[in-house]
């Protein structure tokens, strides 16, 4: 939006005019987007050999992106290779997003997908086995802490449990230099309505308190790698200092 | 329900007289649910002094006994002596037991109670801070392996992460002697419509494949004490020796 905005407030001429460089510049940002995508999934895909059973949480896929998702892109040229992968998609409570469309998006794919419940992940690791967590995120710090759809940081501890590689997947913008730790994330809480009740569907008692943080901050210990459009990084990252050089690492 | 037809069969007389004998047997029955839920709720107390923030998950409570519950028995107690204890309820994902029937329960006995989503446990632990996580049970064995709701593992595994005493509370009858370890309890699937859709509103795609374990194991070795009736019981268990004897050993 703000490369949008600063194109209309610097194009000269007509209406017309300034309507063809937004749509020039729209075009632009989708096919960024598109590369983006493309790369983080080819930087994914070395970590992802052999692996057939992937879990993921929230959406992080084509329907999130202009391309074929973060956390979903290196599933999506896995499964283009023949790999057969299949994912499954916790629920991600109180929006859904993981059953209805991460589940979604890669049901019409064709790419296999099983929904659990959030806390079903701990058992399923145990019971079904999982060879990989891979998620997006919101927002990564300098000392790669990070950021994202509440539900995360329970879940990398259970990975961490089960020796489950923990990755995330997440465009280089993402990466916030600035803020040097998780501790300096101030976590957003939504409506505790949403916690009651699932589209006039009572989940809870009218008026009872709910606890509703939008996200939450996994800390680099849990990370076993980030990947983005720029390579992979691990432990220990240092987000701080190669914010301007290449990150390629991995 | 196997004491009532033991009654019904070996009770001689009249239809009125097996009537009478029934009801004697079901008033017994009560009396006997009332004293074990309050015998659970007196071994519990000890272990929560001091504790004002109690995370729970599913219902144990008085709408699932006779009595005043199992994990939530202590926290009666303790509210009734005037400790200000506030209890945090895991939804309890798919059927959404501890939003529906434990905060409904806590709320009704004025106990302040706060719903979280199943993902927001290890979140809350960090950032709100919790005392303790007490839990029931379906079925203990010999060894101290908990069998509960689907959820209680990765509670468990949340809860060793930070330090938080992880206690299980159930009736004696739970523990089974005769089952060595967790390995040995077979895992109920429920039907996968119960994580597609709740009360008629779509909560995943139509037909897509669903996870759906009714409970899990939790390993005696995440487990900080099991309360049951007869005391209180710390690692390591073995049900299996002591079964006939008296377990208070807390």
């Amino acid at each position: 939006m703000a490369r949008m905005k600063r194109i209309a407030a610097v194009t000269p001429g007509s209406a017309h005019d300034i309507h063809t460089a937004l749509r020039a510049e729209a075009t632009l940002i989708l096919d960024e987007d598109r590369g983006m995508c493309r790369s983080i999934g080819e930087h994914t895909l070395p970590l992802m050999k052999g692996a057939t059973r992937v879990l993921t949480h929230c959406n992080a896929g084509a329907l999130a992106t202009g391309g074929i998702g973060t956390a979903l892109a290196g599933i999506y040229l896995a499964h283009a290779r023949g790999q057969g992968v299949h994912v499954f998609s916790d629920e991600t409570r109180p929006l859904l997003q993981g059953s209805r469309l991460t589940a979604w998006e890669l049901q019409q794919a064709g790419i296999p997908v099983t929904v659990i419940a959030d806390n079903m992940a701990a058992s399923l690791m145990r019971e079904v086995g999982i060879d990989l967590v891979i998620v997006g995120a919101d927002r990564i710090a300098a000392n790669g802490d990070v950021a994202n759809k509440i539900g995360t940081y329970g879940l990398a501890i259970a990975a961490r449990h089960h020796g489950v590689p923990f990755y995330v997947a997440a465009p280089w913008s993402t990466v916030d230099a600035e803020t040097a730790t998780g501790a300096d994330i101030g976590i957003e809480h939504r409506d505790a309505e949403e916690m009651r009740s699932l589209r006039g569907v009572g989940t809870a008692p009218v008026a009872v308190a709910a606890y509703n943080p939008a996200f939450d901050v996994t800390p680099a210990a849990l990370v076993t790698a980030i990947i983005t459009d720029r390579g992979v990084s691990r432990a220990p990252f240092d987000f701080g200092a190669s914010r301007h050089s290449d990150a390629r690492s991995g």
